[in-house]
């Protein structure tokens, strides 16, 4: 399971923080169809860290070697691997608090689970490094996507607390966070335009369903809502509901408090979903926590490298979700 | 797909509003677990219209009819069929608007997907219906769970815009709303007591994943979101990381941000999530529309029996989805 | 798991061959597919007892009642779901023997896996009575091949050790195996035509994978193979290659020791495979067995109803489940 | 689908036999469990060709890189990864006939299926080259099945139409066909012992169905029997049922025609199984078949490098898929 989304695609993530590799499986990508690398690797650098303050100065490698599944540039129909090499991993940060848990990370829960056996330097297999082969092959399904005349875009509409922050705010907001070595968490509005209507099952493979079995598994995110969401639920029902009309040949809906979706079954209409992030758990500030190990009481910093944010990071994780749940719905 | 969800247990619902019967099947319970019928048919009544003020006049059988699985009491290990008869299906009320779907209705996408086959008396395979074979299959799991040390419970945390109200002001919301002839939505919080640490599994199989799959299962669900949720994303790290500290020989926290989870796998507090249920689609109110027929603009009033709100209703039924995902965990 | 097959379309079997109802739910079969019940009945009627000498008196109902996805004669995409309920259930035949599993039966394996919670009267949810649901959801497919082109058929290839019997030998076996209160098996050859090429997928999901995993979902089933199979493995390969050649445009070979498959995929050719079918377990003889609840050795013959020979009974239900599996794979 | 097995564990392969690597993600393996590379490797040397005459001259690198999800010699819990990448690729081997099938092999139908955009040379994804990467899943699993007390062999009881060849009598038969330019096939049987009683499911997804279901994963594969399989139709009911008696506590059967399997589940009598395996398809011999390209008829005749059996190389394979199957089983 766990690592495994399985639908018309397959999509199979591995790897760890500071193992060898991570990397993905993807298969049910047709034949023939043309993968341009530059556009795929130019994706990939929005979720490479560097592009806002307060982003880990760890070097990573977002540079995927493909061992099989595309050929001469095309697709051959059977399964696409691609890894991402661990080069720069500096274990040594971690050694410190190696039976500490950060609060707010999964240390303790996969200890619990794996006995202590599982590899967590860095985070092991739950870190954020996993994102890396997931934008792998939601930037390979965006590009089929755009073939297919299906756009997805995203953008941070909360951050730190503050709505619809300009970009010099966010920056200021993340050099005040860096200051302080705290952390701050956001919003993300993702919207998914040009889709045909009838896209998705009912119950339990509509497209909610699919989107946030997927976003899910994104670290850090805690919450999604489509279309109006949780401030839906404090409408009326003659103003929730959007009225139908003709433009033209095409059923279309004079607002979009839907979201684009009902009884999980696309409208046409845009698709619309806002994702919670809860701020980076791993601070240099200390906490409290516990020593698994003596059974007694421990207070935890973390100095090495890690993001003031991950929001901004996340808005191509966001986007890789919706194009692999969205793609996989129009096989 | 659609209907059915597979992971240790599978779930297979089916049946439509106005057919004859709609149902569950439930396969991976372990043998020889009793089952209170009793007990399952107080719960089912929780999901049952009447209760509150403004639910559906249509009456139910909301008393399912075991078909296999169950002997002298006990589940025989091999699957369980429950099949409820629709009783009361008043197909005329539906006549009229055959080819105007309503608005905020899954009538649309229905017909879209479906070409027109579709069964669209009262919803057909859409219709809240559906969630009385999914509750048969939570009850069922609720109990087990109980049995295990696990309890699940709900309430409304906000009932047509307005926080927290006491029982009294839900009558009065729901009594004005009628009067307007209108519907308001709802949000729902469902805490899990009682779980160990160590349930569910990396990445896409997550107990958030696994809960958010069920749960958008449930017709008019927009949003879910666990422990703090979009609140947390205004918090900074240093407030939302909740301490870690020994209570005796168990990891606890101080405080519950993460509501029970972290990695997607369980810590052992309450697992906590709240649901946003929009305003009910249906209403008496005339709504603009289009007739897909004629490719016409079209109004649209429905004087048939429908609620005016389900939150109330839904408490069941999310119980019933958490409890599914939970005790599948378990497994 | 266990009684849900799921691919692109899903089917769920469920029931027992005492308890109320045996019944299947058929999800993702398309919207507006004309069903004709009354070809159906005939193909049922080929499964029920009662055209070759030998087999049960048992009066089974093979008469499904459809609780939902199919409205006005034409399937609503929504899941298929028929019942068939057990009229004829002589328990009292299973009584004497309840802790005495027959030899080559499921009794023994049921109780160890369900703890004896198993409801096993008539073999419970192992009986070959669930072949008819699994008839009602490959008769259905059946429907649809014909109306794309493909025809599905089966011959008894050897009963009771004898090749190729003609029908007159056939009753000749079955009578002078009930005179001697035995039982025999047989080999049953399925062939599908009308394929297109280019159905399956590589490695695990193949077309000699997908209908081994229906076919031996059959009571009695301990074998199957596809084209030359056994035999084949004694040919060279300059005899067991079929050659390619072009009739018209189209890519054909000279003989077809491949059984229509290569590489999993289908070539165009026939698909051909045949089914090893044990000798009915069941028998009035007195056979040694077991005492699970003393633990002593005991005797046990069985004077109830059963079949001297299910392998007539068991072409349909070849059928049903290649049908499943090729129909599922043109999806 | 495809190339993905999905039950309690998750396999899935990748690669081309001519492309970077081939290897397999395997999640689900419990964490903490010491892996004996060398004695994987032992085993994977078994599949490697050169043990037996006319296996092929082609050098392939059968030496795991593990990517992911063994630390310290001991699993983590989290996906492992392993990569073989592929040394010695002759591409030019295949160049001459790149529109021209070979019969008996999978060029037709990858061609029919993918297009064209296939990665033809050495059979791509359909190449025996990847069963290396089902053996490294499949050896990880008989560790772990040994330590539970679980063995699995297999040997050859028929080679080129001969049952049971003694070992130089195989030489003999392979050398022989070495010269005769052709190639032959054989059969495997598998065998487990130690197994408990009450693995597998009812059904669909019965020991018969999950062996078979990998098994056919395996090219050249063409038909699967379990116990007394094919040759157990000619029997009697009351010879081929397996009396059953107490040893001590423990249930056993007097004979083993049920081949340790009765209605899906393990008795914990020997589980046997035997694997028809066809002759080696590609050949040095002319052979007839057509031009894809031009539309007409071509003759064929591969210089390269292939086996003149794949029999004896098949033996790890098999039992690979066999342990896959049974410890999934027991998880």
């Amino acid at each position: 399971m766990s690592s495994t989304w399985k639908n018309r695609l397959t999509l199979s993530l591995f790897g760890e923080s500071h193992g060898t590799a991570v990397g993905v499986t993807l298969d049910g990508i047709p034949a023939g169809e043309v993968i341009d690398l530059e556009a795929l690797q130019a994706f990939l650098d929005r979720r490479a860290p560097g592009l806002f303050p307060g982003s880990t100065p760890r070097k990573e490698s977002d540079v995927p070697q493909f061992l099989s599944g595309i050929k001469d540039g095309k697709t051959t129909g059977t399964p696409i691997t691609a890894i991402l090499p661990n080069l720069n991993a500096h274990s040594a940060d971690y050694d410190d608090f190696a039976n500490i848990p950060r609060p707010g990370h999964a240390d303790f829960t996969g200890h619990v689970k794996y006995g202590g056996h599982q590899d967590r330097r860095g985070g092991g297999h739950f870190s954020g490094r996993l994102t890396a082969p997931l934008c792998v092959a939601g930037g390979i399904c965006l590009q089929l996507l755009a073939r297919r005349g299906v756009a997805i875009g995203s953008h941070i509409t909360e951050l730190g607390g503050v709505a619809d922050p300009p970009f010099d705010e966010m920056v200021a907001i993340l050099n005040r966070t860096i200051q302080k070595q705290d952390s701050v968490g956001g919003i993300i509005e993702c919207i998914a335009i040009g889709l045909p209507a009838g896209l998705g099952d009912p119950i339990f493979d509509g497209m909610e369903n699919r989107i946030a079995g997927l976003v899910f598994g994104i670290p850090s995110v805690k919450g999604i809502e489509f279309g109006a969401g949780f401030g839906g639920a404090a409408m009326l029902g003659s103003e929730h509901n959007d009225a139908f009309y003709f433009d033209g040949d095409t059923v279309q809906t004079r607002t979009n408090h839907h979201g684009g979706i009902l009884g999980g079954i696309t409208t046409g209409m845009p698709l619309v979903f806002r994702t919670a992030i809860k701020p980076t758990p791993t601070l240099a500030l200390s906490q409290e926590s516990v020593n698994l190990r003596t059974g007694e009481s421990a207070m935890i910093a973390v100095d090495g490298r890690h993001d003031t944010c991950i929001t901004p990071r996340a808005m191509p994780c966001i986007e890789a979700a919706a194009a692999i749940a969205i793609y996989d719905a129009m096989l």
